[in-house]
């Protein structure tokens, strides 16, 4: 765990914080090695503290960091002056950074009353940027995951039938997803997020608008669970997304295949080919120095090209306005291949890049794989073989 | 969604607050119908407006309240200011409840820049409130879910086998609740919180102690998923456990049932047939005016009797401080029965009630229904017999 919390001391002294506060269960994981509830800090300089509040005893077994129970929470700003004298030194208010993008306000505000003698600033961003760039043993475990996804997406397209429902469809990939070890979650980090294992959705259904944070949400089951599978049964000729994801042992893999029973008809048959010729493209981009608004910015370019701007990555005023997204022990990581992403990539990052094309009515066409940047370029960690899958009838 | 909306009314005006602001997805669906991203704003008087990000098309499909796009973020005090002007009436800054508890902290502060002309409080407990008491539709959702459950049960115990893990038996239960419409998760409101399908756990892995927000949180797959169930193979002679729900049409029903391969010994058979006894009890004092805090007392009282009461809902510092939750759209609904929760049951209320017990190194037996309270007493929701399930061993 060292490596990571000197990562985020040098990153939190530029941005001037004496401190980071975790709280969040991911972040609680990746600097302590455990995720049960409490509070992590993390000084600038020294050593942090995992306080517990449950369960200790499996923290004290877990955490690689020094761990205390939490004690009384309205007294946490004393516990942290007792504990940490030096942050407080000459009366000083140190200026702590907590997960001000995932903590709820309620506990916000709490947390200023339990310690009015430090001033709680927004540490979200030093914490992703730290995050964003991961370390072999984190690949490795990606790379797992996209295994078991791939297996997953073969039995699944052996199985897929006209007249299946998209959940039919779902529920085989989760399941074999499971017996992988599958924790049955893509963590998201955004607020009212919520995905499972993906999504299979095909023809319409595909193509319905959605609050989903990606190109493609999906009709879902109810308005209550409104994206992903549907019970809409798969009809032969119309495009079936499987945008899956299997997170194993904390790290996921996000990835997309289209299929269709029988053939595509010309139209989406050329917007799927001009996806997979957007992801040639942007691999050849794909280096430590490139800028993710750039490769957003030239996949855009490339769509337009091919006269499918209107299509990219959702339709009309339900696009999406990034062409992929940082992932690791999330799904929405950073960066984000989006406007405003101007930090060059670096040796590390690990990034879910997802040129797809949306039809009102008839469907989404796309592909989706999962990169790490190396030193001198990048690694595909999806494994599946990238084709439209073209799966025979049968009677 | 008229009804409902009057009775948050109500319920906002009796606790001073001018209006409230929805802005989470289980909060949102509940009160306009349908679970885009965006602001529910539903004033103290008059009609209500669903402010959309996106998917504005969806919204207006599924909605039954006003819905029109939200516009700019930053200028949403100034929509608020034309949409309402009543509230803003003689330069008053209207008192505006939010959901603070769910809502993240930046996004807080972000609304509280984007909205200066209004003084953001806390409103979550008036909605939590308001929502604890259910319609007959929304019980009878939560039926449907559990006859789901039932049979998912009822498949999974015919299956258990001596050496299958937990994960195994776990993935049964979730294929079988899939067919049946499951979306695929508990919804839980609690930060850090996550549950799926529930948990099967078995002997020593059941009876770990868990960040999990209930008496029995499960070993789990590894430290970065860290509760239900684990790839320990299930032993003869052990106490497994059953704990599962089924979210159908953003209804959820919870309930444990306790199983065996073979016989439980003396000491766990005994505490199983205590768990059984406290619930009896605390049904016949379950109806409109029984406050949930003296539940929790009785319980507590009976597991001291029966000389369980350091095992009773987790085990020493791991013990949780209830007896049984709300449940509805969450799992972690209001009233808890625990200390606090004074306030007498009224006919709607769901509670689902769980008495377990929980030995270190050998297991955690119980038992959990959930239950609607109705104008005399109450029915039970969940439809599994209730027994110690004693399974054949098969060679």
């Amino acid at each position: 765990m060292t490596e990571r919390c000197r990562r985020l001391q040098r990153t939190m002294t530029a941005s001037g914080l004496h401190a980071c506060l975790i709280t969040q269960n991911v972040g609680l994981y990746y600097w302590s090695g455990s995720m049960q509830s409490g509070y992590l800090l993390i000084p600038a300089e020294g050593e942090s503290t995992y306080y517990v509040r449950r369960s200790l005893n499996r923290a004290i077994g877990e955490s690689g960091v020094k761990t205390v129970p939490l004690g009384s929470f309205r007294a946490f700003g004393d516990t942290l002056a007792r504990d940490y004298p030096e942050l407080f030194a000459d009366g000083r208010r140190p200026r702590v950074g907590a997960d001000l993008d995932v903590l709820p306000a309620q506990t916000y505000l709490r947390l200023q009353e339990a310690a009015p003698n430090v001033e709680l600033r927004d540490g979200s961003a030093v914490m992703r940027q730290v995050r964003s760039v991961k370390s072999a043993s984190e690949i490795a475990l990606i790379e797992t995951a996209a295994k078991a996804a791939a297996a997953a997406l073969d039995l699944a397209l052996g199985r897929i039938r006209e007249g299946m429902t998209e959940l039919e469809v779902m529920t085989i990939l989760e399941g074999e997803m499971r017996r992988y070890g599958h924790i049955g979650l893509m963590r998201m980090r955004g607020y009212n997020q919520e995905i499972m294992t993906g999504m299979v959705a095909a023809g319409e259904a595909a193509a319905e608008p959605s609050y989903f944070d990606g190109p493609a949400g999906g009709r879902g089951l109810t308005p209550a669970a409104p994206q992903s599978a549907s019970r809409r049964p798969i009809g032969a000729g119309e495009p079936i997304l499987l945008d899956i994801g299997c997170c194993i042992d904390g790290y996921t893999i996000d990835q997309t295949r289209t299929a269709v029973i029988g053939e595509l008809d010309d139209e989406l048959s050329r917007a799927y080919d001009v996806s997979e010729r957007i992801l040639r493209r942007v691999e050849s981009l794909l280096r430590p120095g490139a800028s993710p608004e750039s490769l957003y910015a030239e996949a855009l370019r490339l769509a337009d090209e091919a006269g499918l701007a209107a299509h990219f990555m959702g339709f009309g005023a339900d696009q999406v306005r990034f062409l992929g997204h940082g992932i690791g022990l999330e799904i929405d990581e950073w960066p984000v291949l989006a406007r405003g992403f101007s930090e060059p990539l670096e040796a590390g990052v690990v990034l879910a890049i997802e040129p797809k094309f949306t039809f009102p009515g008839r469907g989404v066409v796309g592909i989706e794989n999962t990169y790490a940047i190396t030193a001198d370029g990048y690694r595909t960690l999806t494994t599946s073989p990238e084709r439209l899958y073209r799966l025979p009838f049968h009677p």
